[in-house]
């Protein structure tokens, strides 16, 4: 492995240097051949490791960004005026070749705009799309699934796009050889959905170059149907939400009941043991760290309200997707695919 | 309460008969004031009772329906070809006044369509759409949801009325004054959205009857932040769908985890138990019974592979909104408010 620079958002999250910071303290640990740049407050980042006896590092190195992006901030009043901010700064080095990647925890919708309008989209990508991995009842196999809420209304040539998009990167970072792809529908009928998937699924068909299955429900999701899972973005942002929210719920009944029913320390104890097994598996922090596919670059988002680990897990996909050349894959691969048709 | 007579589609589902009449005939036994009608094949009704030991009653009968709808038929082609199916006859009871409602846990699109052919939708309805509820963080609050997949593509004008519906639903069958109502969007900031959504929200801000509260997220459904959530039936379906596959991916994780870990007998019966508990408030079979709301009458839809508790509970939603008097409500409810206008 090469060494790698990212560029990390400091600033941005719910949390801000209280989590982007020791997650990054643990990946120089990790990762002996990455280098971090810092994008924030230089007093905050400075003042943070002073007060937490944090070990700076020669893979470190702070680049001062004055302005922060806030979380509910207007992305176009963000990507107009905020020029300066520690969101803005981490993009501008991906594009300036200073760092390979970067990772933000800040406002999904300015990161969205700012880095489409700072890095561009690869040709052949009309738009990008957000994607993250998503964890099934295999326990070793993830589904891909995008668009998570870049694209509120997709073309049919826009979801075939997401298709290719999704294809290279579960073959690049999952390691799948062909990779199958799925429309995400509600029924798995023909006669059933909207135009927009019914025309992509025509689309999807004609193209010998991408293992297309036809479509599957939202249950199939988790029970790992297929390796990569194409919606428009409010569509897939809507499943994603609603699959956190259900995650909550149990969690929090499973909490409740446990803490209302076994009082005796030997419980405590083993309910406790199942908890973490169970938590392990499950935990949002261990899938954290969205990709926003199609950009001349590659730019992480991290779920805003991440913890440390969580940060790191996003640092990591990061990683593998400059190991993997992925926006380099994209274009070659939509290149082959138009070529061939 | 009064006299009902419920129509049971006792071939539909993934099972027939071997759950829908287990169900009746527990449900007889709770509600000393309801008859039943067993639509479905004689026989087979008759032979059931005899080989299980079923107990017949006077508030039993059964009507013969020589043909049964295939859960994987063509909805049109169910409507044209199997007039004389379990499906077709129990919703004919409906139309013809001899049942107050009918319960099906058959071919969701093929009732949907015959319900809608047989029943006709409500004044000032243009489609019906199908509403459930979802359990939330607080143990006795519930989030009815719309549409969960009748209409792929919803008006505005639409949305709106199937706000309309919810909200009648939501104040009969859970008691609440003045329910909240919100529509489900990917961003509670007033820029997002699809056209339709953004429409709809102008002409709710509109309506001074209806108590609209704004956008909401999937996760804040499940955080009881509105008493009826409205969607197009694309997103509702796969809202619920996600849904279920996160439930189900959550069950077996769990499952897995005490059977890996705790081997003797004292752990197994703690573990049965808080997951007895867990099952308790999070089984789906206890929130089964999706409701066609806008039509001339009360259908419900249970869940295709549902157990018998399962089919008992959309027995007693059924009830429930036979009670409610809930089309009746939501006919004064539309030409309230469109007097209002």
């Amino acid at each position: 492995l090469s060494n790698i620079t990212i560029a990390i958002d400091a600033m941005g999250g719910d949390y801000g240097c209280a989590v982007t910071l020791p997650a990054v303290v643990n990946a120089l640990q990790e990762k002996p051949n990455v280098q971090f740049i810092l994008v924030g407050d230089r007093k905050k980042i400075e003042t943070f490791f002073y007060e937490k006896k944090l070990e700076f590092s020669e893979r470190l190195r702070i680049h001062h960004a004055p302005e922060i992006v806030a979380m509910d901030e207007p992305p176009a009043q963000a990507l107009r005026f905020k020029k300066n901010s520690s969101m803005r700064l981490a993009i501008d080095l991906v594009k300036e070749g200073e760092a390979d990647a970067c990772v933000s925890a800040g406002n999904t919708g300015a990161l969205m705009v700012t880095a489409r309008f700072v890095l561009k989209t690869l040709p052949g990508i009309d738009r990008p799309a957000i994607c993250s991995q998503w964890p099934t009842m295999q326990a070793n196999k993830f589904a891909c699934i995008l668009d998570l809420g870049a694209n509120v209304d997709c073309t049919p040539e826009q979801l075939f796009q997401f298709a290719v998009m999704g294809t290279v990167l579960s073959a690049g970072i999952n390691g799948i050889e062909n990779p199958t792809v799925a429309l995400l529908n509600i029924g798995s009928e023909d006669i059933k959905g909207n135009e927009q998937v019914k025309r992509a699924a025509e689309l999807l068909e004609q193209c010998s170059a991408l293992n297309y299955i036809g479509f599957i429900e939202g249950t199939d999701i988790f029970q790992a149907k297929a390796d990569v899972v194409v919606c428009d973005g409010f569509v897939g942002n809507v499943a994603l939400k609603a699959s956190e929210g259900v995650a909550k719920l149990f969690r929090q009944v499973l909490v409740e009941e446990f803490k209302n029913n076994f009082l005796t320390k030997m419980s405590a104890l083993m309910a406790s043991y199942v908890l973490n097994r169970f938590r392990k598996r499950i935990d949002p922090a261990r899938y954290n760290g969205a990709t926003f596919l199609g950009l001349r670059g590659t730019v992480i988002k991290s779920h805003g309200g991440t913890n440390i680990l969580g940060f790191q897990t996003a640092i990591n996909q990061a990683l593998l997707q400059v190991n993997n050349n992925v926006p380099e894959r994209i274009s070659a691969e939509v290149e082959r695919i138009l070529m061939a048709e």
